[in-house]
């Protein structure tokens, strides 16, 4: 069961190359896991965790998220909803498209490193925020990762552009003091931030991640999975989301015989 | 070239019956479509259209968006953001906790129906709302559709339920009076209220909805696609989002290698 | 019965010169009158005209908007929530601080000049808008005024910077041409693009404005008024927003007699 | 230098009572204050106390505000940029009918009680949440309050209503057991739940506020001030507000001799 889009990335590499000799599900890939957990449990968990490490007023601020993926969009709307003005970057021209949509300015990093007050890497990716970056960045800038590991940030390009470094200036912030007087604080030093100053996932996100987990493995079980990377049956998705309405409360509508009939035949309403 | 998701649905249902017999491409389906076209597009014009033909004040009032797919979404961000209270009716669990999770109300047509006061479909399905929902609805509830077609709404049952209807009370609005005094208001007839009362979709979400179909149709000429319901290539996608950036005078950043390899491999950062 | 800021200001001004010689009420600093009518009738009637004359597509679009009062208030957040990326100029450090912490962007008109795609005046004072801003913005910029008359923008500036006009390229649309290539398009010719190209308030705000009239006319018959300039008293104004929740079907709670006491009292509770 | 709203209340009782006997300023009725400080700075820090304590996600979730105030309105925006569904009760008709057009439900606390996730008391005022509204709770209702020392909730009435009370289930968490089954929990004793679970106003908001009371301060030396509460002049409220924008590094625009004359001038522009 993978539960990280990073995760099925390598995994897909692997079976690519023929390293994959285990069946595994790609849980993460399933709607009711990325449509949720990454986006409303990332987005929430974020401006927890840099609140907690910073208690920074988020209204007024320039918040700069590296990504608009999954994790970039709840991060995006939840900084937004505090009042943060929010900047996007993005190397997939359509979701840098949706990110202006949505409202949001985009722009390349570099333009972004000279008006950020806080940057927040969620890209999956390596070396995201560079040198080039911190040369321009404002006095006192807050920079954090929560897209995964701790690579997303050059953080030895850092130390060798400081000339000091002050540990601990405040819990999980280190301060990166550079020549020409600037100050850029490190948060949780470059580990993802949800976790590291926060609590990650709050259960009301992740319960749905877990029925997802414990289904799939029983499906394992139930079918012989060869040593392939398995997506979650579309059933399997719908009745997580099912669950989770009815916990809440929730009651939806069904399709009547004659909405089922009209949506599979074409010979109808055309 | 077909631009609708309801004509996917349709030559989808020809090409599994056989009755499909020239190649199709399912423009409706490129991300720069449907993502944008149906969200944005729609949104703005279906709030557009209700207004030109209601001048209803949107802020405060309760307004119920049958389905959350891409044009649900786009409409319930956009009545949102005029101050209205959006509720969202569904079938697909999955969207319908969607839509919990980015602040909509959710729940059955049938308690939706008794406390809206601005009814909207975009389902792309039939008779969603029927003469069990009109027949709970408040005096003065406004109902119109921006899904497909003039089949969402029972107009039909409307009509029968009715004991008076005033034509055009204003320019495209029909009052339908019943017998205990309560008067619903049907809009454009029951069409597609941004094409009848507004002006569609504006043309800065058209042109990349357009250049999808150019560039298609060069790339059919090009290509020669076999009788089936094909899809837009990921670089043309990917194409159509990169110029409209341009026209919008937005840069984005690249992939270094040192990113497509780290992105691509299983070995590093693992 | 003065309905207007604009007319409230001239007024005081009289009052303040002697030359007032009639009982005046300020209708519209009533809080039923200025927080609603100003704020959510100008926010959407303008958007509303704003569409109508062009139909734009606002999401994603740079909304420049001259002056945060009740009015701008109200503009900036429809725009918002049309998808617009929103800038504010003020002259008023207060609310120009208020629209930072709002999440909207605030720079100088100079600066927003060269940004912008749409701009739209809401200041109630004269030639916001000047030459030297019009030789600043891009090609196809979108000029508008919400706020008060047609003196908000310099359009003899306009007119005499322009090397052509074209008169109505579309409705209530004038398009500015330079000899540099660029187009700026006037909508309503600077007149209030709320009542020229849509249908000014929405009856569902007007209602407020228009009970406070009428009952001030009731109170000023009933009092005999000096001549000055009068406010609403607040249990007139209470009584407005009273019957308009219970049209909406809204119920509140009521104090109770120990939280009268509680709050009107200092030994208590300290 | 009266810096809270509840205390500007008991300082007027005092002084309409003649019990006062020392000039105070109402630094908290300066725009510059209550504007920010009771507004943004309780916003944040009261999801963030709530978060900490509790670790819920809010998207999704019903969040019942009671009061409608500067501090009610920051937590509402708040609340519902986190996702949540805000529910707003108020017992003043004006600051309800903003709330509703503002886009939030409103409704009396009896209704409320009974639909809440989330429930958090900002009024100032004493005795809002009470045992009759305990009755009809949803099982595992959090329950709050940001508004006032820990009167705003009947913590005595939920002790004698509950049949067993578990204290710190987690860090400022007590569960109420009550004899049906239910849970209710009880946040911080009924304390201020942003200065108990979480840091008070953030300091970048904190800084207007201090600005306020030290130049009042040097006021207050320099003119002999009578055993009144006074105001903040509006000159030192526009100068905080400008020296905070300047801090932000932003510009705004400042009025032209003919646009003050405009203002000023009774003759012009009717």
């Amino acid at each position: 069961m993978e539960e990280t889009t990073t995760g099925v990335i390598r995994l897909e590499a692997m079976e690519k190359d023929g390293a994959l000799k285990i069946p595994v599900v790609a849980v993460n890939d399933a709607d009711t896991k990325h449509l949720f957990d990454n986006q409303y449990g990332t987005g929430q968990s974020t401006v927890d965790g840099i609140i907690r490490a910073t208690d920074v007023l988020l209204a007024g601020k320039t918040f700069v998220i590296c990504g608009y993926g999954m994790c970039g969009r709840g991060l995006a709307n939840r900084a937004r909803g505090m009042g943060a003005h929010v900047v996007v970057t993005e190397v997939e021209p359509v979701s840098a498209l949706q990110a202006v949509m949505d409202g949001f300015k985009v722009m390349s990093m570099d333009e972004a490193a000279v008006i950020g007050d806080i940057f927040c890497t969620v890209t999956g990716n390596t070396t995201v925020l560079t040198t080039q970056h911190f040369e321009k960045m404002k006095n006192g800038a807050l920079v954090a990762n929560s897209g995964h590991f701790n690579v997303e940030i050059d953080i030895e390009g850092l130390e060798e552009l400081a000339s000091k470094v002050n540990r601990n200036v405040r819990n999980y912030v280190d301060e990166y003091l550079f020549s020409d007087g600037r100050s850029i604080y490190l948060l949780g030093e470059g580990r993802l931030i949800n976790l590291v100053a926060a609590e990650g996932h709050p259960a009301d996100v992740m319960d749905m991640s877990f029925a997802l987990q414990s289904l799939m493995a029983e499906y394992s079980v139930q079918n012989d999975l060869t040593p392939e990377v398995h997506s979650v049956p579309r059933e399997i998705d719908k009745l997580v989301a099912s669950l989770k309405l009815q916990t809440m409360g929730i009651e939806i509508d069904t399709l009547t015989d004659e909405q089922e009939t009209y949506l599979n035949s074409w010979e109808e309403g055309t």
